[in-house]
């Protein structure tokens, strides 16, 4: 059986879950203590050299690294993949987008903010730029999903899944998101979705 | 006829440049001032609302930016496209590793040291973080690739030409490229592949 290597909290970790979720895919998943240094351990290394979770271990015993390469390995073939081309370079295109420009910006912000808030001090400007550029990502996603419903096309896919990972928990962070209605109105429409299941109630069932 | 807007000197855009030179796509090339601010005004912005190159825009008007989309688009049906479904997983994998931990550390440090090095002053401490944080990039670059030829699997794809675009021109970004023999080993079997083109000879070739 697959095994999905997780850690609790994280958007990267929720967009796999989810995904595994609404596909129906039987894994194991195995919790890690990011916090706690695991996956700076040579027992975690020697599994996936790059040190991150989520991480995707395949039963012929070849990892996946990178959330949204996870999503893109596991909906392939399915209703949530990409339906063209075209789309498939949207998702490449927003994928790099969330990871540059949101993940980036969000999740440092929401770390120190609700994860480790107590190791908040002397943050504070780093804080403030992660939260600067934060904005500018969210501002052009808005501009996006003003003319479409979902992130890469016509049909929800891992494209929203990435993106949504950490724009939801955005406000973890210190963002507003009601100053985004396009996004806002997107994390609804998201939230209907069959087979939506929250962060918090996914790692509990882990 | 597709439009390619790019700017001299930009390892992104050489990417793009370069799978376009090798697949023999034809194609006009629009050469963009970033540096003079052209990218940030609205002619520029009603074309490509993220405000970046390359980007590329089909002839019925449809625009795709970021240049590891870009790569996925045209090289998609192609011998330079990922040959399996593990394979496209790795593609995604290392281009989201290629933007997040190399290209963001080795263009802005190349940036001040080789394309505007009159702006350098006051941004020592900036480049030396940069500087920092790309090194861990190219080692664990390094140790993957003293596993296998090339960076998604067994043959030479978008992976490469993705990882390639900055990772080449580290030096000029103050890296010691010597002290990464598999990737040198990596970019002296990229240069010998049919069709290769250096930068400045492509950007002249415009």
């Amino acid at each position: 059986m697959i095994i999905l290597f997780a850690t609790a909290g994280s958007g990267n970790c929720f967009k796999a879950q989810l995904l595994m979720r609404q596909l129906e895919i039987a894994h194991h998943t195995v919790m890690v203590d990011v916090i706690g240094g695991e996956t700076r351990k040579p027992a975690f290394l020697r599994i996936n050299p790059n040190g991150t979770v989520p991480f995707l271990l395949l039963e012929d015993g070849r990892g996946i690294a990178e959330s949204n390469a996870i999503l893109w390995y596991l909906a392939k073939g399915s209703h949530l993949f990409p339906q063209s081309t075209f789309e498939e370079a949207m998702a490449v295109q927003w994928m790099i987008f969330e990871q540059t420009k949101l993940e980036s910006n969000i999740s440092p912000a929401r770390f120190f903010t609700t994860i480790v808030p107590e190791r908040r001090e002397g943050m504070e400007d780093r804080i403030l730029a992660w939260q600067s550029a934060g904005r500018q990502g969210l501002t052009r996603l808005d501009a996006h999903l003003r003319f479409q419903d979902f992130v890469a096309g016509p049909r929800y896919s891992i494209a929203d899944i990435a993106v949504y990972g950490y724009t939801h928990v955005a406000g973890e962070g210190g963002f507003d998101l009601d100053a985004y209605p396009a996004v806002s109105a997107w994390i609804d429409r998201i939230k209907a979705i069959t087979g939506y299941v929250a962060m918090p109630d996914l790692a509990q069932a882990a």
